[in-house]
């Protein structure tokens, strides 16, 4: 079983209007509403890709349980785990102009966590870490975390994971990023931005080199529609994409994380990790919905991603 | 008693951004969320006022869960008397750019109410248009008509009512006004542009007393900061405030029907109908709160509007 932790779960929200004029009326054309956060993504394909995975995390108020409800419709696979909580789940607002593609992002601060409901939590994970600690088992750590939760959460958690031998995938920027970064997380899986941040270099394999020095046994960097480079205890590789997909990139990070994630539980070396992470984020760039993938397009893809290693330590 | 009928209830939230910067990603700083739709704003306005009021229409999905209990919460004085729908109410969602005060508006679309839904509805509206026809009552019939609901809903609507004997203010727009007017209502408060589509003048004097001709016993046209002008059997007047207060206009025009239909069923004249719904009107523009209005605006307005008789008819 892979558990993914989403503390700061979402309902991503999604409106489309013909054109956005600022400070004007708009009638909303079109609304869809799915469940968000980069953990229930990453569960999401997940469960597409046939592993067993379960979600947890905090959900609350109505769109805490409107987040319960579309995971059980969209994602029947992923079993929920996600604990109450007294506030309020946030919405995350994509309003899409009709007229160019553009999309307008509003984002909700999340729900407080109260001390009790942090410690609730604690508990919960503890226990379903050493649940799926055999036969094969792996923790993805996602996203931002919701006020009220400790800024050291994610490193507390990477330490319980690997106290039961479960490797932990930590995705998150900023101080939690770097707090989590220094318990020793088996892999981490910054975009460029997000490594720049932690460890002030802007010049990628360095970066990613010295991400590793910091304490992640693996520092999975994504450099966008070029595709990934990894530093590894086993080598530093680059893998990329036969072609530059064209499409919505929103969710291709996530995918990353669920190729990775998958193919650690299913035992595969680190360049066939690779090439699945980086076909499964090329077919979600590439579905018609966003943060979905499309399986003809991994498929197409998976076979034909180039893999080099990259010369020194 | 008081009914207030909105057959296309919202729950109205307001997000606080810093400043609007179109295609960007914007972290909400504060969200508000609070009953809406015009009926329901009258009803809270009645309340205050200390009128007995009960507000019905339709209310369904999750946010018309929280249209209730925030009627509930804000608005105790209010008899909940709403219908469940199937449907989902919708969501209006304002987002003030903080830098310039100046507001975004997105409205989702109605709910889809069923023939079944609205049979229903029928049978409850007449039993408390029948209920609250003794000792005074009124009944105002306000906003748009979600999907489903006949475009000639507020004709029978109002001849429902005109056969218990109860008055009736018609504040609404377009084919549903057009159709509303025909069955001839007590009262209709267009604004400027509301009644120049529906008498194609957009001169305010002739187009209100057009707009009787059509079937409506007084027409009780909003002329913005300028004030009400009305056409009635009893003669034409016009109502200005003493000055022209700032603020924001949201609910101006609920609050003036609000006036309109208290001093109607206290028994007041038309100058003194006038003077309270222009002094509700620029307390509500002067409130702190959009959509409430400032009670010591009220009383300080409300002696020295100025009604002035127009000659003719």
């Amino acid at each position: 079983m892979i558990v993914t932790v989403t503390l700061n779960t979402a309902l991503d929200v999604t409106y489309r209007v013909p054109k956005l004029l600022p400070y004007d009326t708009h009638r909303v054309s079109d609304t869809v509403e799915r469940p968000g956060g980069k953990g229930l993504n990453v569960a999401r394909v997940l469960a597409a890709l046939g592993h067993e995975v379960t979600a947890t995390g905090f959900a609350g108020g109505p769109a805490g349980e409107a987040v319960r409800a579309g995971l059980a419709a969209h994602a029947p696979g992923v079993t929920d785990a996600l604990m109450p909580c007294a506030g309020r789940t946030r919405r995350t607002l994509a309003v899409v102009d009709a007229a160019t593609g553009d999309t307008t992002q509003f984002n909700e601060p999340g729900p407080l966590i109260t001390p009790a409901e942090w410690a609730a939590f604690l508990e919960r994970y503890d226990a379903l870490v050493r649940s799926c600690a055999h036969p094969v088992a792996a923790v993805a750590l996602c996203g931002s975390l919701p006020p009220g939760v400790p800024v050291g959460a994610y490193a507390v958690l990477v330490r319980s994971a690997r106290a039961a031998g479960v490797p932990v995938l930590l995705d998150t920027s900023g101080e939690a990023l770097r707090r989590g970064v220094a318990a020793r997380p088996e892999m981490i899986k910054p975009n460029a931005a997000e490594l720049a941040e932690l460890t002030g270099s802007r010049d990628p394999l360095p970066a990613t080199r010295d991400a590793r020095r910091r304490g992640a046994y693996a520092v999975i960097t994504s450099l966008g529609p070029g595709g990934l480079l990894a530093a590894t205890p086993e080598g530093t590789w680059r893998a990329a994409p036969p072609r530059t997909l064209s499409g919505n990139p929103t969710g291709a990070g996530d995918s990353a994380v669920a190729g990775l994630l998958s193919a650690l539980v299913e035992g595969l070396d680190w360049p066939a990790r690779l090439s699945r992470a980086v076909a499964l984020s090329a077919a979600t760039v590439h579905a018609p919905v966003a943060g979905e993938f499309d399986p003809r397009t991994y498929e197409e893809v998976r076979g034909s991603v180039t893999v080099t290693a990259a010369p020194g330590q």
